[in-house]
């Protein structure tokens, strides 16, 4: 029958509406205390320890967690953590966590899927970050949009296909959750691909703007900062790109309470490359986002390293420096590999006992979402859906951030409004970029019609037509191991390219 | 700034959205234990005993209750009730009744709006129930559509585009709850003639599907009828032609339930007019709703004589008896002007102590809408607004009936999806009629553009055109002391006809 | 390469357009003078006389008609008589008729396809006349919309979906020139199944709307009416419901002419049974024409008798008489027949040389435009053609007429405007019904769905709902040979019935 | 009545449609021997000239021609030479040149006003090419797109504000021909100011591209090349991004020719700076239409420098070289200023006699319009209109360029289909910023608002935040004489900026 979801399959074509479609059928509901939960990618280096933290403080949820990941030792590992965990006398909560060594034996008729993936940073992030460099393009992330986000989606889009209609096969009745980057290309691509499944993209980005705000008023009123929930904002855009036309506390409009704090002596001000040189992880420092507040009259919502790729004025000029100016410091490819290798050194302490595993506070909110779902309290918060009218003048059907209420079996995004003008025009002119995307995907791995996307992509527009394309041919090149579901063969434009091979 | 309602902003043009006219100020919250009420209508004969019951009952509500009408006598006896069901020991919340003579006395920085008027329906309702019954149109209630419905839509446009005014200047940051019927016409007229206002249409039609499925609930499980607010609906569509395509409780889908009941022998049958020769009221026998149902695979959420009216197949063939066979009566004349008598001797007796004021569960949500307001909790229930994305398929900026997630300080409609195709044209269809009243009335009370929509209206589209022409006519020359916004003079199809004096 | 109907690419995705699809290669221009036309239906009994009649004058055009006909005796009738006129010394063209058994033989590489099919009436138009009368309602024509048009739509549209796959394969670049009715409903079904097909929907109701202004033109100034082409009007609508909202003659406004028309005594005026007692065949007095020109303001381009059944107030009433008064007469039975039959009698005498062909102004402009398309002048007429713009307000891919400008190679829609709101439900009302026949057609031959739209046809909407069912029912069963390709076996609505066997 | 203009105002409203609102009254046609043309810019330099050699050619047209320009002597130097020119023995036409002082009595009645309007080139083009270069923008034209033509914009949108409402006064069913540049902005701004205006932006940069096929038929088939006229394509986009996805000459598709061309030795190849030094005017090579012709697949129809300043690829790298590379040279301060002196050093030669008036075939197209417009044939040609329907995925009511189809009374956009989505995403996010500044200059001359644009515009994200705000202060504050209408004082962006005084 129709639910939030057949949102989607309207978008697909309303013309697939007809009575007899609907095989309505005595469902059980979902027993919050007998779950289970598949999760892909389980043998995650980092994101499967929030999972196991967080469902160890679940009071009202247990169940089982199916761990499936392609390299199944690791999956072994996170099991073993999980289970140890579990084992401890104060946690409330029962789970039982399963490595599996067969995708379909995770998924068959789970109630939620996770997906947490990524390849090998080192042959990804790092020619992502390093070759765009070489060519002059200093995206700060390299991860969701500009070229290196570009690669990203080309590599992942593929891999989600095949997920999407797994879940199709073995629980199509499933609610999924992803956490895969980036999630606006992968939450795309699992409607698309399954325009019945019943996914939502999460993003803690958000949350930082709640965070901003709920000090602002500790600040402004020198009280204790008011939890996360208090801070009730309107967000709407693109993941990375969100905003905020609405915030209150308590009814309160906290508008003025910004600007009170942007004018006050020292907030607004420049970096120097020095500030910056001992960050190694990422850093953020809200220039950006006053700058672009002081611009369009509304907030930003997500770190001023991502808004600097998706409004990418800050990318322009001397790099780094032009960059640091606004606090910004570009993620290193160092970085992104020592990350990934500490956090396998990282389990191996917490398994040899060498290290106690620290439960504590994610700030994830998995588990209110999957109570929620479950039929125990309701629960708002930001996700990311294709778009079926909660933001006007976005493309109808491409993924958009918003926030949904959540109850008892249904996700139901909220009417969130429009944009002034301008701000809509730079965020629906990346979402055609990413339609152009997943249709290059979709139509048989199109890299022609992929790359007339990434010449238009902002931070690329800063290179003659030429450079654009020995750059695009150099990245493809490099990585051409995780692109093979992509038509390289007849490639015009790669043919024209000496960068590649 | 751009609140919920900022929506309606951008509806009428995105093009006003500008930076400067964000003139953001500290403005305090509304204060949950001070509040300003501005009742207009407050001389009403039933609906003001609605209201003392339930904010006699509010225990985190307080505040002062201004009654403005024209009639100001009724006011004072309502102000009079008000104060006196308030002085009882046993309330728990301390609101003092104000009658006034001015109505901007009542309006000046009202926190809240409350309307809900009514002409002398001795004047108005029966002369449309009447004559259109002389022509051979039998609508079921003949109040919110079809001619009677649109005659009524007519007299009451000019009445809210000048209350609309009135709340621009008096108090532009006002809630305002909107009670009046047509209620789609009037939430309609409120905002095109102030799109800045924030107000709600609201009406319980709705709630009794949700009794209606807490009963089946009740009955399959054999439990107590779960309370309203357990069992999940999504709503979707226009005031007094609502349906639901998702029904929960406890996360249990309720939509077989409801086949499991038409399936039982004696639940979908017909009616004799024997069988309703006693009710003088409103009676709900489901046999419109089984059958649309049963059509379109969604149930409808609105009372059968509403339903029959918006598609008029249950309207064809001997009247009354061929609509009786659906366990539906028309509303009489009788009822509708003893109703309003009946009114008026009820509180004359309450006043004089002859009868003690009971106070009970209404069944209203007002009190939850204005808690939630004021900052305490949140609250979702239905509301009529205009279209900015919750229904697919039905004209923007139209009024429509959804969910909407209430909070501090905002209302924010829930994306409800889209229709099956032929009931979207339905439903659609009526849209364009009532926007065409609307556009009539704005564009200078042009009566034959009004005309134009009236013989759309599908029970009018039963007649051959020149009587449609004459019952148009001799509804205007009837109730023209309501009528004197518009443009009688100049009309061409008033001219034509024998009925107009 | 993306042509006018690369139009239609886009209708039903603009996800697939991408340069790959291009391959262009050298084509060959259409040579004039050695066409290949391909008719289907080319044993038709009338139409074929047409097109021997207009080829025979085309002075530019030549070279073979391949006839295919279920009937091939038929055909072979059709291309003796069409080659016995080609012999006669004074006709201009060289046409050589060519009778084939296998559909395959006459599209293989077709220039051009014709299309003009019918069913045997006394099996399809009589039960669509008859049965509806039965029950009440006195669709004029019963053949394009109403309830008999909504049979003969389910019935045509298989064999539609065949003739589209057909062209597909032997002739995908051919011109196809559809004859057969309801054209809306044939032509949106071409595009349905191949949406690459180069197809125009024709007919001649709009001319009708030309000639009589053309004798308005002639009365007015007391001049020899002007030619056709003379008179320039903008079209649009849907076939057999289309309107014109501008005329001119000269460069002169025509609507004060049809003013000071209807204005004149005598003009408008009513009509009695026995002034159209000896009418046998069709019969247009303007007076349906007249009404809704007062109503809505702009001038119906179609016959009264079609205008009645998508407007049909006119239907109301006692029946015949309430449709006689406006000078129409119900098309009958009879006539259905005997015109076929008398088209068979015809042909033999011809062929006979019992009477001599004729050769006549047609009035029909498919010489015009296939001179045009194969380069010979340019040509503007009105077609039918998927709404890619030419329309706004009408559903994006619905089958609309307007004009169309047509030079080499290809035919581009005019941007016609909008219609006053009333207007444009009222016919996008009726689009939405045809868009559900398409949908019930192509979704496994939906039958419950198609009823649905039905259902809302407002001519049915004049019966209570069982009433309704049971002629349906009955229309099914009675026809049921022609509708083999529909899923009678699972339908609700047929089960429920009486009428179905 | 409706005519094509109608369309506009149902842009604007469609709720403004009403049968009364058309008081249709017998209006005389033009009379093609007795015109009146109001000449806004009478006293051009150049354009007219081209007027008077074309008026001077027209065998059917004769009549008045008034001459208005804020230089009244400019004015009558040019109506004594229309005079002289018109004396001659060999000019088939009669026309009058008459200059006037008041603007009113050239609109009086005019039938049809052409405008072309310009500043001191000195004042505004020198600093819009002199000030970018200084912060590094290297736009080509720098007078229709990019931070120079919007400043261009923001220049002539308030004279256009006013010509319009003079235009409503005066002559409010004249046929508005308007040559002036940014052509999109200024015919945007006479249908925002004047909803009923019938008014078409010309431009003859699309001739271009059919003079370029014209020649590739020649080539190929070594014959003559064909007439203009007789190349027939689909033109859409806007103006100076037009694009041309179907090409036909003799019913012959034209892209295939187009790939043989490009695939010979030598017609694609690099230009040095020193190959472009003697340029002192325009020059085009047609590179910048290969490299985008190769990477979309359709063809650009407009000169290259000004498709470089709409897809900036070709403006970014070292400037001049990298631009030169691509055969394209930026236009000089030097060039501007001469151009504006010689056309007057000229005009005194020609009134002297020291130099005859040589009538010759000037390419334009203005006595086809008018004689189309007045009865006198039919006419194709390209136009800028309010999209409404012309092209699919580009916003309703922004300015597109596309054929059209004029006839008496008329003038009729051609549905030209849709882009494929990059190229559609390109367009639209240029059409998206000038939709931007037209509300900042009607919402009261907005600055901050009309900088959201600028800082959008593709040429200007080169830049650092703060760099593309001193530039836009610096132009601000050089040509404020120009921008009296706008509200510099209370703007927050000039605020900041060191560069505004």
């Amino acid at each position: 029958m129709i639910n939030c979801f057949g949102i989607t399959r309207s978008i697909m074509s309303n013309a697939s509406w007809s009575q007899k479609d609907q095989n309505r059928k005595f469902k059980n509901r979902l027993n919050p205390t007998d779950l289970k939960i598949a999760y892909i990618g389980g043998g995650s280096r980092l994101w499967a320890r929030t999972l196991i933290n967080d469902l160890a403080q679940s009071e009202t949820l247990s169940g089982d967690v199916y761990l499936y990941d392609i390299d199944y030792s690791s999956a072994k590992k996170n099991a073993k953590l999980g289970n140890k965990v579990q084992d401890r006398g104060e946690v409330p909560s029962d789970w039982t966590y399963i490595p599996v060594e067969e995708r379909e034996d995770a998924l068959k008729d789970a109630d939620f899927v996770f997906t947490s993936t990524q390849y090998d940073p080192k042959k990804t992030f790092v020619p992502d970050l390093e070759i765009t460099k070489k060519y002059g393009i200093y995206g700060a992330v390299s991860a969701t949009i500009g070229p290196g986000g570009m690669l990203r989606a080309m590599r992942t889009i593929p891999v989600y296909r095949d997920i999407a209609n797994a879940i199709r096969e073995f629980c199509p009745q499933a609610w999924v959750l992803n956490y895969t980057n980036p999630v606006t290309f992968v939450t795309r691509t699992l409607y698309e691909e399954f325009p019945d499944i019943k996914a939502i993209g999460l993003c803690h980005e958000v949350f930082h703007a709640q965070d901003f705000l709920a000090n602002l008023v500790a600040d402004y009123y020198d009280v204790e900062p008011p939890s996360r929930n208090e801070i009730y904002i309107n967000v709407k855009g693109i993941n990375h790109f969100t905003w905020v036309d609405e915030a209150y506390w308590n009814g309160e409009d906290l508008f003025p309470l910004v600007d009170w704090y942007i004018g006050q002596e020292g907030t607004v001000r420049e970096y120097s490359p020095e500030e910056l040189e001992d960050v190694s992880g990422f850093v953020d420092n809200n220039q950006v986002t006053f700058e672009l507040y002081k611009r369009y009259g509304i907030l930003p919502a997500a770190g001023d390293r991502h808004l600097a790729e998706y409004a990418p004025w800050f990318l322009r000029g001397n790099m780094p420096e032009d960059l640091n100016r606004w606090g910004v410091k570009r993620t290193t490819s160092d970085f992104r590999s020592t990350h990934w290798d500490s956090g396998e050194e990282e389990i191996e302490k917490l398994l040899r006992g060498e290290k106690e595993f620290e439960i504590k506070e994610s700030g994830e909110v998995m588990n209110d979402i999957m109570k929620a779902l479950a039929g125990v309290g309701t629960f708002l918060t930001n996700v990311n859906l294709p778009n079926f009218g909660q933001v006007k003048g976005l493309s109808e059907g491409a993924v958009v951030e918003t926030n949904a209420w959540i109850s008892e079996g249904t996700v139901k995004p909220l009417v969130s409004g429009s944009f002034p003008r301008p701000l809509q025009n730079l965020i629906q002119y990346h979402i055609q970029n990413q339609e152009t995307i997943i249709e290059a995907a979709f139509g048989g791995g199109d890299v022609d019609y992929a790359f007339q996307a990434f010449l238009n992509d902002p931070q690329v527009m800063a290179l003659q037509p030429e450079i654009a394309r020995e750059m695009f041919a150099e990245l493809v090149d490099t990585e051409r191991e995780y692109l093979e579901e992509w038509d390289l063969k007849n490639s015009k434009v790669l043919d024209e390219s000496e960068s590649f091979s």
